[in-house]
């Protein structure tokens, strides 16, 4: 018998990694026969962490066969899942993200909680089923935590991501400030990026009022690294979003340092993302002052602005 | 301030009735300010329950406004729920069903498990934020899981579900078999029903592949009483079909000592219905040896014939 597949989103961040693992781990000490698997290939952050905690990153898996079961984490929209999620049969989902695009035909466990992190929830079911988290399972959740709110300064971070991030910390024995700001900085040198390795690393599509919307985000430590390549990113993006029939592309470039951010837009609809952030467009840029979350601070306004038109 | 209303699916029983005060129950504890509707009139088993343990009929809701926070139990399906609730701002669910035509556009607490009941899963709730239930609530919500499992008896039913009655029975203090029974034949006379009543004191609807799928279920201590009055009942259930477009109506007559059921079935698909239950078909009848669940025994062989068809 096949292992079941336990797998974040596509375009896998540190929390979809991080919260496979665990959530395979304590899946696996409650008696299943589960593998974590990654739907694509991490990042420098991400392997940074797998790297400090000495875990291999997990097999990329591109497809599920028809009936096969699976278990969903930090995601449950169908299009950020994996090729054939419609015929797979899944036994759960543990996520912090809204819910759209998710039918199931059985009863299910799924647990979402608007907190910052799928893996604040993951500890929670540690705690409930009272199984013991290992140090390095802990540091991989730990690094989920940190990556999600940038070190607790996003608005998605909650007192429950903070208080069980300084659990996380002492059972992984790490110092949050110190490895936190080395992990996040690992994810930010984009000189060794192609444009669409820039543009793709972290970018999701989402449907607004029937708007095909693409929204990538890339964490910096000088805006200027990604912007000196404003012409080629432009380029890219355009390319894209022909291919993969985008009306709008939206890059968030994210200075962790200052919490703070600017958009590279391309594509219909641009008067919409002025309205939203209530910012002028400038040859495609935008300034998102104090914006560090896509979930948060970006998708809702631009969702009610672009579906509202 | 209105208070947050907390309600289960139309047509409630006693599991959308009773986790609905038991879960504001819950959410008031932790400082929130909720209240238990229900989205109809509750039936006669319900109403034992409720005299049993000394509360009132919940407020009849028909529809919240734009904008309104709400808390739902015992269903998600935007179908089965509150008119409107498609502009509600959904705070939390917890529930038992598959999820289907469910969407937020923020984050939320959604919390459902494959168990036979959602009163289960709330008394779990009250374990993990440790708040005790007393002894009018416990009654409550060993009436659900009574209710829901027939006493344990349908294939719905979980070892948790057992356990958890029986953690609930104490605190109620009542005893399972003599009460249950009481509060499930307070419910099966149905010589004082309306064939209406009949058809939709639990009644709900589904969409199997594209076929809008009616499906009534009564509960009795002889199937006969339901059967003397097939023509009317047939008479009514064409005219519920045209008036709401159904294309198909399928009666669940259950006789809950012999935990068997009888079938009585009006409009197209009906040879899907004959296979799915490998059975003939005579003259509207169909015997369902066995069955008492219809979310176990009934949907799922009856979507994978129909919306395979």
């Amino acid at each position: 018998m096949t292992s079941i597949k336990v797998f974040g989103h596509k375009n896998p961040d540190t929390d979809a990694i991080g919260a496979a693992i665990s959530y395979s781990y304590l899946q696996n000490q409650l008696g299943k026969d589960t593998e974590a698997v990654a739907l694509g290939q991490a990042g420098e952050e991400t392997l940074f962490a797998l790297e400090h905690f000495g875990f291999d990153h997990p097999q990329v898996v591109e497809s599920v066969e028809e009936g096969e079961e699976v278990m969903l984490v930090d995601h449950n929209e169908r299009q950020q899942s994996i090729d054939g999620i419609e015929n797979a049969r899944i036994l759960s989902v543990v996520d912090h993200h809204r819910i759209a695009n998710f039918e199931t035909s059985d009863p299910l466990y799924f647990r979402a909680e608007p907190l910052g992190c799928t893996s604040t929830i993951i500890y929670k079911l540690f705690q409930e089923h009272q199984v013991d988290i290992p140090k390095n399972i802990a540091g991989m959740m730990i690094s989920a935590i940190i990556s999600d709110t940038l070190l607790f300064k996003s608005p998605t971070c909650t007192e429950q991501d903070q208080e069980i991030a300084e659990k996380l910390a002492a059972i992984a024995e790490v110092d949050m400030e110190d490895y936190g700001l080395a992990m996040l900085k690992a994810g930010t040198n984009v000189d060794q990026f192609t444009e669409e390795e820039i543009l793709e690393g972290d970018a999701k599509s989402f449907d607004m009022g029937g708007v095909p919307v693409r929204i990538g985000q890339v964490n910096v430590v000088d805006i200027d690294d990604v912007f000196k390549r404003k012409d080629a990113l432009i380029q890219e993006m355009n390319r894209l979003s022909t291919e993969n029939n985008y009306d709008l592309y939206l890059l968030i470039v994210t200075n962790i340092l200052e919490s703070s951010s600017r958009g590279l837009v391309v594509g219909s609809h641009l008067d919409s993302v002025a309205e939203a952030f209530s910012q002028n467009l400038d040859d495609h840029e935008i300034e998102l002052e104090g914006v560090v979350s896509r979930k948060k601070q970006v998708v809702p306004p631009l969702t009610e602005k672009i579906a509202g038109e």
